[in-house]
């Protein structure tokens, strides 16, 4: 598969949804550069959204980190989280109670809703869970690990309850060499202890990018293979977009390294519509 | 947990998706009575669907069953199968070149579109698929097993491509005794052994319940919230509906038989909004 | 599958292996009266031996817990540990070099060997591995698990090496209640994130049995069929037996409860020879 | 790490096992030259044991292979096979009934023993299993695999029996470039659809290795690290020696292309103690 000019792939399209780490940021901050490429888009009046496993923060929060970099054109209201879509749970599935989170109190936020009490696991009375309904694996800071999970663990031991994790993400990078274990890595250990079964949300789940789709849609009809998915992950941008059914562009400026991406794409069967270096336009 | 009338719980939405097998049909064919139901549906102005994790047939096939037992209110263009979202699928993702199935000629019907050349396993020419761009399970009939999956499995390892599986289920019952490997089993086996990733359609995954839920909202719009799932199988039908957002109801005639019903709830975790022993409203 | 008296079992062996906690012990501590079980087959001339997945404490401290309830006939020398495989793992594979540790100081104490340097996650400089051979989870205890485990993830990212499981436990009970997170379980955790194959040490594993049997061997042959594995749980003590070819009985006095031994049994296809109650013979 | 000459490494070690395919055999037969590898073993009086997963011929079929071309060295005495571990595990476990296999007749001269009836899984009555007592998986062909899989899952969905597994592995070499199903991965797909837990015999299970180390004793006493376990597969033959404490060599005359070696080294963590192009002395 030949590499790609971006600038000349994504003129093809009415919309483009771009994944957030590896793409327009990465260890050092904003990518320098793409300031240009989201100028470019208003343009050629290319939609643009990006769609981020992330419930730590808001999307107001996450928008600060673009405009602290002098990207005033990504608004919050075009940043679709994986936190929102446990919100969104919560809001039709969980009418009242207690909700009880893992996670820092600014993650917490995702969850709040009328009607709702939200605990976090430290401070859940073990001995009194009448009124805890479900429980949400937000963040993987914020609580003391050994304590909490343990804690959790034997919540949903004494109580059947609904659990959502609201980041499918196993790792995440915290500098250019090291990684640290995300949220779903910590709930996925959790699933395998207790037996039970989750509900995740996050790429490369399809209710991430119905929820961006139907953002799209209240802008005017777009059918989906009129958008394209950019992402430098092939197990979650790549496998999720195509799946959805939109065009699909791997970018070499993260997770796919440059020398492994043929091997990836031949050992993986996940072929995106097209490779290219980077978002950057000039 | 209570047991609940059906009769009392479906009048507080205004509309239901039923899974088939074990809810409207069991091994003895169309469970006598249902008509009923979808009278009493219509009577009260409640929209319905039938949402089956089934490739092997086409929704007119599918409706015919019903019609035969002289069942005239379930059309096919109220059947919703995973079979027709494999089909959307390669209309947005496959422009053209050739797909190759497993499974009877009858379950090909759903991968015919313009564009397309459509070829069984045991047709291919292994020597060469140029033109071969995507490889589809449909049905676990129309093949000779160990020949043609085995002659599946060499043709993935000699081309890349991407693989649709058009039902996730692994097993489907053939009298009340006797079970079968669905497609979805052949599938998971031959994904183990070559290592890539296959694209599933069908419950519990979300996209097969927002194709419905589009159908729905074709007809003026209604909340997530507003609608019943109702399915005899914790693991697709009620852990597929509560994710979307929908509620749930648990009927005991089919797979989750009364005696376990709690025990299963318990040990899975996966809570439906209602029990009720069957869809019938008598 | 009718129950049988462990006095009428036991007589019919020649030796016997015993699984620890759920069998001789529980979370009040040594269960009352087993002392008489060892005293009847020591008047009868039966082996024994005790299996457990353990490797936070040396045989000589798990002896000790018996002996401070008066029961001296439990010798160190008749318990085996997984913390002992680990360790024989290292005398045969490392000959020198720094074994980096993950668990208590006392835990370590299993890989301390001649040529080795020992070294707990937490004191290792990460910008320094040249000499560092093999990684070893050896308890839950003994660290900070937010920063000692992704800690550990870095290094194993950073040099290739064997790393060590001495406890495929995922949990263990702490008291009649609760359970805790057993290091098994955060190596499972580990082991996904980073996509490395890890050895593990501990029942079922054949590993663990025959170092038993060859104690057993030492003392004069006996077959295997000769040898009796007396178990709680289903899915170490019992099928690890019977893969081995020992026969086994499953006792009620811990992890399978009486009213779901027959359902557990049925549904795991893991058949013991025998069910007992307890293996108090008054 | 750097490749060492076979004749170089093996003359370090008092006895050598090696893997079968990939290493002494390919797809066009017994590799030429390694008449004299075994010459060069027996001249300096180093043990050897040909360690392989197949249950599909007897010792002395897999030997007659190497008698053909000339290679009269190789004994049945000295080949283990998984299928001889199911057959020790039966005359341990299972004293008399009716035993089910799925596999050729010739497979089942692995299951023939005092006291127990063979039947194949297509001449089972299904309706009169009162005496049938194990299930065990042999081979992939002699069976019509829609047909009789199907028929032995719903065996053992109406009768709870032991199910011996006796190949490990999930697909096999049928020329240069095309693989086949083995028997190992038809079993991985029936207990995935029944849930229950099946009994595995072969590499890199210690078992296999026992049974070998067991063979060598017999002739004097050899420490496990005086052995050397020759492979071409890093996730059967090197995880398994290294497990059970032997030195090993992978060898790149099979699975492990040249290439990859060092790639799929650094990504699995599984560490050979050396690497050789092939077993060839000359």
């Amino acid at each position: 598969m030949k590499k790609k000019d971006f600038r000349n792939v994504v003129t093809r399209y009415k919309a483009v949804f771009f994944d957030a780490y590896g793409v327009l940021k990465n260890h050092k901050g904003v990518i320098p550069g793409i300031e240009d490429t989201f100028d470019f888009l208003i343009q050629n009046s290319i939609e643009y959204y990006i769609l981020t496993n992330d419930a730590s923060r808001s999307p107001d929060q996450l928008a600060e980190v673009y405009h602290r970099h002098g990207i005033r054109t990504i608004t919050s209201d075009r940043i679709i989280s994986s936190g929102m879509l446990a919100r969104e749970y919560l809001q039709y599935k969980i009418k009242k109670g207690t909700v009880v989170y893992l996670g820092t109190e600014a993650s917490a936020h995702y969850i709040e809703a009328s009607g709702l009490n939200i605990v976090a696991v430290k401070d859940v009375d073990i001995n009194d869970l009448e009124h805890v309904v479900a429980m949400v694996f937000l963040d993987d800071e914020g609580f003391v690990w050994s304590e909490d999970i343990n804690k959790l663990i034997n919540i949903l031991r004494m109580k059947n309850m609904s659990v959502i994790v609201a980041n499918t993400d196993i790792s995440y990078p915290v500098n250019k060499h090291e990684i640290s274990i995300a949220i779903g890595g910590l709930a996925d250990m959790v699933e395998e202890i207790i037996g039970k079964v989750f509900i995740r949300f996050g790429k490369p789940d399809a209710q991430m990018f119905m929820f961006a789709y139907e953002k799209v849609l209240e802008k005017g009809f777009i059918r989906k293979d009129e958008i394209l998915m950019v992402g430098d992950t092939l197990k979650t941008d790549i496998i999720g977009g195509n799946k959805f059914g939109l065009d699909t562009a791997l970018v070499l400026s993260g997770n796919t390294i440059p020398e492994q991406a043929a091997v990836k794409i031949a050992s993986s069967g996940i072929i995106p519509t097209y490779i290219c270096d980077s978002v950057l336009v000039n």
